[in-house]
């Protein structure tokens, strides 16, 4: 970790006439600086000024933590903030200072909480809020050969998780039972916490973010199993694979499942530099709809992942945004069969020099779990 | 679970002439209607205009999860988005209707992202954004019977694992270890979620937030333990208590611990109808001050609790709310000794008709854990 992320997002910044960058806990926060704080009431934030050195504020309790962070060795100038005092008004007086006038443009991270980005602007007579991402987006989007090795760690630890998946999905068992062994192996195989559990079966299976139930699993039931995780290092996995339990898939099954494994891979096979991220989607959505599905896919393809599971950048339809080398993202098509079953298939994959890296490498068939 | 709640924020932003409160995944909508959404990129929102029946506006692809959650059964009206649909648009144009006009004051959820209350602004021009914890706070504040034994559940579970502490924590284990474990203990004693294990032994102790870390736990310190969780329900553990491990302690440090013991105990007296927030904060700080320790207390005596580990009332020195029935906070107060050590002890107690009820019950002296 060094300062060139901060000093990078202030070049930004000033060329987009933004005159400071407001960021709280979270994956913007830290991106930047390494510093994993816990969202809370109290304000923490990194403060870029488009001139002038950022600066970190913090509520004084939890200065020392600060030090103890990545964050501590970037030579950050610290705020610490006392109980008592007006945070916003620090954080205020300090931005006005560095610029010499107090800002117009006020930029907070996108998943800032309203109570800290009001509290900012109200601080900041004459401000008006706008969002951060275009400054934050523009760097976060393209990984580093380094996140990409991250990433690539967390998708073969989902992918471990996977393969085993016949020591638990089997028929009898509740998904709630399924999901709680799922989520223990997700720890297991070398993720700090587990992000989702989705383990849809039969009918549920057709509600793409289906929650765990208490549905016993039953034999020859189609089971979509999204999976994902936080690594120590702060990179996600996400990875779904559809099963069928307790038995082999029919021949008009297989066949209505091999839509979706031509959609997801011609998918893939499209990803490049220069095509568009709609261009993804659209070749996901073409396979689909020719076979006459395209009003069960009702997600977009996919979405950026790094220190976020959902980040930029999207892959739908309207996302006119050309892939660059280093962009991470899944491509996840599905079909939903209300009242029957669902399908789902997805990598993550990144955009390489001249072409794709795919991340996730388990069998992408309809996958047989024994009777 | 009814929709009084919700029609009762109704009522409450009518009066405060707020023309519509937007709320986004969190504690917010899920004590409101009962939906335990996850938050992200994709808007969620309850809608609540001052006239007019509330609405859910949904991705359209998690609208089967809201039948399936309590909220489905509060006959709410679901607004449910497309994947390229415009979804602030979308609920822009409801609540428009709703109004008859356009609403000019728009209140967001103190803890909803910044691109959705931006998201929303935006799609109401001339709108004004302000926060919504002057509505939600309001009720959230005071707790109902059932909500006060969901606290009490909670509260009885941490309890026995701090019953249990000793099993782990011993001289020549790490920090990290020791919160391995208690993490495991606190799912095991009737928690879905850990929320925090704070570990902090010798020097670390001195600072209140202290993240686990590979120091190793030697014989003679002081080891503050502060940890908390979330119950089936979303109502929150979070209680300390400080501990000396592998003897027993010396006759000065267990004086210098009778202030803090003192302090607590005094302020958890103080806690009755009527008492302000800065009151009892009062009672506590003067307790420690007078002791000679005034600037080793760096923060506030406490923060409420229920969905939230930390919500409204905050016990704060400049919070002149006066306490009513029905209250629940923490009563915190520690002492940090910078570069040596720390104490903390914390119990959540509720305000009732006519004095307090603690919710954390096991002794709050130095907890000597044998050599």
């Amino acid at each position: 970790m060094s300062v060139d992320r901060v000093h990078a997002a202030r070049a930004v910044a000033d060329e987009l006439g933004i005159d400071v960058v407001v960021l709280t806990p979270g994956a913007d926060l830290r991106y930047l600086c390494g510093y994993d704080a816990h969202a809370m009431e109290r304000l923490t934030a990194l403060v870029v000024p488009r001139r002038g050195e950022p600066l970190l504020v913090v509520p004084r309790l939890e200065a020392p933590m600060v030090g103890a962070s990545p964050a501590g060795a970037l030579g950050l100038e610290l705020l610490a903030w006392d109980e008592t005092d007006d945070a916003f008004a620090v954080l205020a007086a300090a931005v006005t200072a560095r610029l010499g006038a107090a800002p117009t443009r006020v930029a907070v991270g996108s998943r800032t909480w309203a109570e800290h980005a009001l509290g900012v602007q109200q601080a900041l007579p004459g401000s008006v809020l706008e969002l951060a991402s275009p400054v934050i987006d523009r760097l976060r989007m393209v990984k580093t050969p380094a996140e990409v090795e991250e990433l690539a760690a967390a998708g073969a630890a989902i992918d471990r998780v996977h393969a085993r998946m016949g020591e638990w999905l089997r028929p009898g068992r509740t998904e709630a039972e399924v999901g709680a062994d799922v989520a223990a192996a997700i720890l297991a195989e070398g993720h700090v916490a587990v992000d989702f559990t989705i383990i849809a079966s039969g009918p549920n299976g057709a509600s793409p973010h289906h929650e765990l139930s208490d549905r016993v699993v039953e034999a020859g039931d189609l089971v979509v199993v999204d999976i994902g995780g936080e690594t120590a290092s702060g990179y996600r996995s996400d990875c779904t694979r559809t099963y069928i339990v307790g038995g082999m898939a029919a021949r008009g099954l297989k066949e209505w499942f091999a839509v979706l494994e031509r959609a997801q891979a011609a998918a893939v096979a499209a990803v490049r530099p220069g095509v568009t991220c709609a261009q993804v989607d659209a070749v996901a959505r073409g396979v689909i709809t020719k076979a006459g599905y395209g009003e069960h896919f009702v997600h977009r393809t996919g979405h950026g992942i790094g220190l976020d599971t959902h980040e930029a950048p999207y892959v739908v339809a309207g996302n006119d945004l050309p892939l660059e080398p280093g962009m991470a993202f899944s491509v996840e098509p599905g079909i939903y069969l209300e009242g029957r079953y669902g399908a789902r298939i997805e990598d993550i994959v990144v955009c390489t020099d001249d072409g794709v890296r795919v991340l996730n490498n388990r069998p992408r068939g309809l996958v047989e779990l024994g009777a």
